[in-house]
């Protein structure tokens, strides 16, 4: 394969840019004038962009329409929310553009975030590391009583892709019945799948709502004040997924009515919320600041990921995580 | 068998009083005029219990060695160091009285309990939680970064039984490195055992320290400065045993020095520490107010198992959680 230019959107320190160097010998890596601090940043338009083969990052739509000779966009998100339209998939799916994400990257620290506020709701953490009480008063034992172990509950993840298969390997030594909601069923799920018609009941029955939904238009506000109303007295809500699939003012009844026992928040629309928003007021609303897939030298373990699947594009072999 | 006395020495609301009174049918319960408060504490003497045949809370060792008819303790904790000496075993085994304790009631809590630790350490919860960042920022990159996945990672486990072994089923799926200190091996514990001459080893190559020593002599203070500075640099030290084990002084000064990365406490001694006591002021210390086994319906589980076991004795087969 002749030397291919590829495009890398994202700030590289000393050490990721050795590796990235190493990785592409004999191809020209590409840089940005202004690259961009976050990989869930997009991109500013970049004049380069139009002669490049290979696009690492979060490429715009405009710059992607006009780049002729673009084979590859390497995503380095999980989420593929800016490109997951029915057009974007059939414009590369017509010009022959591979289009991979890095979900396998993330895949460990989402689903530990998720198990870390699933075991700290168990343990009640959020009111224990704050409580200095005597063994044997009425708070102390108001604490231990307040403690339900996850043990024989019923968990109902929403969004069953990488971050929900390892969540549930995670879940397993628990012994929690799991259901499983997503919007294309594969049959390799290994957990009981439902669909639309069974959310209500399955709402209803579970005592933990893990909500990985990604954003798209049929996901916007999914959960909404009917779909909290379908939930369990005292269910606790999670979402590492996106802010958008939830309204947040829905959120904020259901905390207050006690439907809902607490919510424990990665994301929220927009991040952070605003210093009065009333969900920083709801005690039992937890909130981490879209941290839940970042881990100790997370660029690293992204740019091995992204040259992996490189090594396999000069190769002519099948890429892995991959989308379209 | 003839009619037993039995001698309950904590509070018992009505829905346990029921449960008991039907588990003891044909038997008679024996409560004391000051029932206790708590699980934990030492119950006061009580004239009547020189007169029972079975004993069910935390009798005091006076009261004990008075107790002509006494043929059974059941210890209403996990922990039994008040009794735990060479004198005590040797005189319930000269006497005939059988000890058992409530391990298995408080297993599945304080290991969920350490997991929560762990995996809260992992995500950084104790940070995330307090921090409103947007994402790009240098705050929001260093929050990402601190974030260590358990995965892969090796964990010591000092006290090796009922909890430690749960605990060790919950950790499976992290695909860590276990290891086990207990002071009487018994060759079934699934992972290595080491000894006392392996420990500074051990604790130099573990990322977690889990202390789940019991209150002994041998234990006292057993976490030294000597026994912190074997520790692996940045290690994180869990206590979910007793307080008493640990040198806290040891202690702050092993998380000044960076030798440990942070220190997770459900115990301490005393309980709770004094408002001006130095650990509180260590950012990295992140402490529970002895609410590990605690769980909702704890009195229910523990008038359970004790039921269990008294059905056991009264058909003469073997004890559960027999300790003596």
């Amino acid at each position: 394969m002749s030397s291919l230019r590829v495009f890398v959107d994202f700030a590289t320190p000393p050490d990721v840019l050795t590796l990235l160097r190493e990785g592409t010998a004999g191809h020209e890596l590409v840089f940005p004038k202004k690259p961009v601090t976050s990989v869930l940043a997009k991109a500013e338009p970049d004049p380069q962009f139009g002669s490049v083969d290979v696009a690492f990052g979060q490429p715009d739509l405009q710059s992607i329409q006009e780049a002729q000779r673009l084979r590859w966009i390497h995503v380095s998100s999980s989420g593929i929310t800016r490109y997951d339209t029915p057009e974007f998939r059939a414009q590369m799916e017509s010009r022959g553009i591979l289009v991979t994400n890095s979900a396998t990257v993330y895949q460990e620290a989402c689903a530990e975030h998720a198990l870390s506020f699933m075991v700290a709701q168990s343990r009640n953490l959020g009111l224990a590391l704050r409580t200095r009480t005597a063994n044997g008063t009425d708070t102390w034992h108001a604490l231990r009583a307040s403690c339900v172990p996850l043990r024989g509950q019923t968990v109902l993840i929403l969004g069953y892709g990488a971050i929900a298969s390892r969540l549930t390997e995670l879940l397993r030594p628990f012994e929690v019945k799991i259901l499983a909601f997503r919007r294309h069923p594969r049959g390799d799920e290994g957990v009981p799948v439902i669909d639309a018609s069974q959310l209500n009941t399955a709402l209803a029955s579970s005592d933990h709502i893990v909500n990985i939904l990604p954003d798209s238009p049929q996901t916007r506000r999914f959960f909404d004040t009917d779909r909290f109303a379908a939930a369990k007295k005292g269910a606790i809500f999670y979402n590492i997924g996106r802010g958008v699939t939830v309204d947040q003012d829905a959120l904020v009844g259901a905390l207050r009515s006690g439907r809902l026992g607490a919510a424990w928040l990665d994301v929220t629309e927009p991040e952070p919320l605003p210093d009065n928003h009333p969900l920083w007021a709801e005690s039992r609303c937890y909130i981490t600041p879209h941290t839940a897939g970042g881990h100790a030298n997370e660029t690293i373990t992204l740019v091995r990921h992204f040259l992996d699947n490189f090594k396999r594009y000069v190769d002519g072999k099948p890429l892995r995580d991959r989308v379209m």
